[in-house]
C-alpha cells in the first residue's frame, strides 16, 4: 500500500508569507488544441517540498549534486502531541534505537490540519535546539515535517535549517499524514524534478507500507 | 541501487516544437535575501514526463483522480535495436511472459543521445499498430519511451496515445537510461507533481534493481 503524504496544489494553495502566488493554467484543451496542457508558474518551495542544503548553505549541495538514493529510505514517523509548542527531546530518545536504523525521520504534529488558514503560518511545533541535537548523532537522510517549516515562521536565525543543512541533510516541509495511514514505519520517497542547481523542489512525497 | 531514468531540466531543454520555452529563474539568492530560491515556467510535458489519459481523451482522467499506486511498480525495460523505425511485434512476442508479470514497459531505443539536437525530433521509433494491439492485451499501468513523444512527431492521429489512454494507462517520454544501467527489470518510481486537473507531469523517473 502507498500513501500519498503531500498536499493538492492549486492556484490558492499557501506559501510561505511572501513567497511567489502559484498559478497553474490550462494554455491549451481538447476543444480547441486537440490536447490539455498546463503552464506552471511556481516556486522551488511550493506545496510539499524539499529543502536542499543549498537553500541556505553558500557552499551547500544543490538537489540535482545528490544522488537519488538521498531521495529515497526507510522511514520513521514521530507522532507530536497535540500542544506542545517544541518538539522536545522527551519525544525521540524512546525512539533511539529505531533512530539508528532509519534515513529519514518525519514529525507528525497535525499541524496539517490547519493548510490554507492562518493559523497554518503561526505557532507550529519545532524541534528545541536539545532535541536537534539528539537528532543530529545519527546517519539520516532527511527531515521531514507537516509544518510550513523547520524554524518557527518568524525565526531570523534559522538555526534548526543550518544544523540540518550542516550535516548534509534535507528538510521536507509541508508534509501530510492520511488519516487512514497507522504504520509508523515505511520506505519513504521523495524525488525531486531533475533541474540544474536545485535549491528545493516541489515533490510527491509518499510511503510505502 | 537507485538509477535516475530523468533528463537534467534547464533554461535550454528542448520541448515539443511549438511548446512553452522553460524557465528556471534565481529569484532570492544568499547575498541579499539569505537564501536560494528559484521560480519556474514551464508547461506540464517538460522534459522527463507523465502524460494522463486527460491530455487528450475528453473524459480521461486527470493524474490528480489516479491513485499514486499507479506511478509504481515492476517495470521491465525492452530494448529496441538501432535502426528499426518501428517497434514491431517480433520484438514483444520474446517477453510474453513477462509482459503478463509488469506494470510498465519502458522502451531503451537509444533515441535519448539525440536529447538537445533536431535529430531528437525527427524519425524515432514509434510502436507499430500490431506491436500495439499485443501490448495492450496485458494489464499494465503505463508505457515509457526515451522519445519524444509515443507517436510520430508529425502524426495527426495521435494512435498510439489514444490506444493507450483509452485503457486508463499513462504515458511516460522523454526516459533516459545510464549507460551503467544493465538490468532489464527493476522497481519503477515516477510520482507527479499533486496538482489540481493534472493532464501531465515533468517527473523525476526512477528505477530500484
Amino acid at each position: 500500500m502507498i500513501y500519498d503524504l503531500s498536499h493538492l496544489l492549486n492556484n490558492n494553495s499557501p506559501v510561505f508569507p511572501g513567497d511567489v502566488e502559484p498559478e497553474f493554467k490550462q494554455i491549451s484543451n481538447i476543444e480547441k488544441n486537440g490536447y490539455r496542457e498546463t503552464r506552471f508558474h511556481i516556486h522551488s518551495h511550493l506545496g510539499t517540498h524539499i529543502d536542499a542544503p543549498a537553500h541556505m548553505l553558500e557552499n551547500g549541495k544543490t538537489l540535482d549534486e545528490l544522488d537519488v538514493s538521498c531521495f529515497h529510505g526507510k522511514a520513521l514517523i514521530i507522532e507530536v502531541e497535540t500542544g506542545r509548542n517544541f518538539i522536545e527531546k522527551d519525544i525521540l530518545t524512546p525512539f533511539e534505537k529505531d533512530l539508528a536504523d532509519t534515513a529519514f525521520v518525519l514529525f507528525k504534529t497535525g499541524w496539517s490540519k490547519f493548510w490554507g488558514v492562518q493559523k497554518y503560518f503561526d505557532a507550529f511545533p519545532t524541534l528545541s535546539a536539545q532535541a536537534l541535537q539528539f537528532l543530529l548523532q545519527f546517519e539520516l537522510k532527511g527531515v521531514g515535517f507537516d509544518t510550513i517549516s523547520a524554524d518557527p515562521v518568524k525565526s531570523t536565525d534559522y538555526n534548526n535549517h543550518y544544523a540540518i543543512f550542516n550535516k548534509g541533510m534535507i528538510i521536507i516541509e509541508n508534509l501530510i499524514f492520511p488519516e487512514d495511514l497507522e504504520a509508523t514505519s515505511g520506505e519513504f520517497s521523495c524525488f525531486p524534478l531533475p533541474y540544474e542547481k536545485a535549491d528545493g523542489s516541489p515533490v510527491r512525497a509518499v510511503l510505502k507500507v
